[in-house]
């Protein structure tokens, strides 16, 4: 029986903490590592996978991570709770198209790297208050169900976004999921998480792309770069070997704040480069000093 | 008896493998990790430290890192090795004075970032055959003798340079120690390592620490970069926890090698400027993709 709003269903879940089906749309490093955490920790008995190749979810299947593929509707209408983690230019219209199909008792998360044009995206829809927006912190620079990993997660800062257009049980469910997982949950709105996940995540990931090209362009001897690539390299380099199909697109929907801190960083490279054109050692000293302040900041 | 070239001590050095007494100069990160893996490797039985700050010296008695503390010139009367780890402006000066002192059995070695401008100062020492110059690539981002660590070195790359210029058998000695390390052993020229060095290490640094410098300039929310670093920010932006007393040294010795690289890292940044500005995907998608070979080459 539901209550006047609706959601007493959602009392249940909460009551019993668990899913009977729980459908990941995606079956790579996010939501491949966000089922096998949800078998880990006992929130789902059953898991089905929704991937546009059928390699993709047979990988999956093979490697335990999901019990059952599925294509997305018939997915859907088995499960309590769905999570996408896809690319986010397609988050936008599979999100939509699952908001037009659950019923009352179904929740629809998201994992996205980007959170605002989702936001205006699913804003109007009826289902909206089934939708919580979320960006867990955490991934590596690999990609496909073969990256998925145990105890991924676990540490790291989970952004739920925009709570206010959420039903509120909803909510204390899937912060519930994050909070088993071992995250710090974070609230925020859509727009301000962008702005901030443009400065503590794209921008490394271009400049690590951008390092990666540099190296590329200008030293041939790439049996060099091999041998001597402990220097330091290997850190700020790693994330150079990301997905273009992942990133284009958060690049995209984050293009205005990303612009912003590029321009930036960009202004602080060429600080660098006058200090040494000059050789003021003075700045130069004044440049790396400041910059050390981070450890304040960073562990 | 010596031989004719003089060197029949080396070959003593040879055949029992290890050093009575081994001088590390500079008790910090290299040379605090380099006593302890002289010690574990058993290839010397008593370490003397030298230090200009009598605090450290204290610091890295009191860690077990090195058995004696003495100023340099008595350290080196003492000792069959003598190695130094200081920051490369002081490099130049410290080995010039112990090769002005050390005898015909002793040989000495330098773990300097940058090759170059010290091969140049000792190119003409009468001594210069008993000085090997080497660049062991390991690192962290921190400093001091609490820094040094067990095992450090290990599958990392060790540059020798210039072997030419150095006797064949101490050459043989300090190679062994490192490969004894655990370290594959490159041989390269002072001027081709700095080239190498400045694309594989010394751009890292100067990204990361302009990295710092952007989040911190623009983000003033320094919680929310606290709170929400997990997403790649840590590994690009850890170096620039590194000390300006060490890489000052090392970007001006190595000014125009780091200044054409960071050149060229500035245009690669404009060229994702430019394909975000435009919202030209493909150009965007190509560049990424291109960074993507970076996996090739790093594992």
């Amino acid at each position: 029986m539901k209550n006047e709003n609706g959601h007493e269903d959602l009392n249940v879940h909460l009551k019993k903490e668990i899913f009977n089906t729980v459908t990941v749309v995606g079956v790579g490093l996010i939501s491949g590592s966000f089922a096998l955490a949800l078998k880990e920790k006992k929130i789902a008995k059953h898991i089905i996978g929704v991937s546009k190749t059928d390699g993709t979810s047979q990988k999956a299947l093979e490697l335990g991570i999901i019990d059952e593929a599925l294509p997305l509707r018939e997915a859907v209408q088995k499960s309590e709770f769905i999570y996408v983690a896809i690319p986010v230019n397609v988050t936008i219209p599979v999100v939509l198209e699952i908001l037009d199909i659950i019923n009352d008792k179904q929740i629809v998360a998201d994992a996205g790297s980007t959170k605002f044009a989702l936001s205006e995206a699913v804003k109007n829809h009826p289902m909206r208050k089934h939708f919580i927006s979320t960006h867990p912190m955490w991934g590596t620079e690999y990609s496909g169900p073969e990256a998925a990993v145990h105890g991924a997660f676990a540490g790291r800062a989970c952004v739920i976004c925009d709570v206010e257009r959420s039903d509120e049980k909803a909510v204390k469910i899937v912060e519930d999921i994050y909070r088993r997982f071992g995250m710090n949950i974070v609230f925020m709105d859509s727009e301000n998480h962008d702005v901030h996940a443009a400065y503590v995540s794209h921008i490394s990931h271009i400049t690590s792309f951008a390092l990666a090209n540099t190296v590329l362009e200008k030293e041939k001897e790439e049996e060099a770069i091999f041998e001597l690539s402990g220097g330091g390299f290997e850190s700020t380099v790693r994330l150079a070997k990301s997905a273009a199909s992942m990133w284009v697109p958060v690049f995209m929907q984050n293009r205005e704040n990303v612009l912003d801190v590029l321009n930036e960083h960009i202004t602080q490279l060429r600080k660098f480069k006058a200090s040494l054109e000059k050789e003021n050692v003075a700045f130069l000293t004044e440049l790396i000093e400041n910059a050390n302040k981070i450890r304040k900041i960073i562990k």
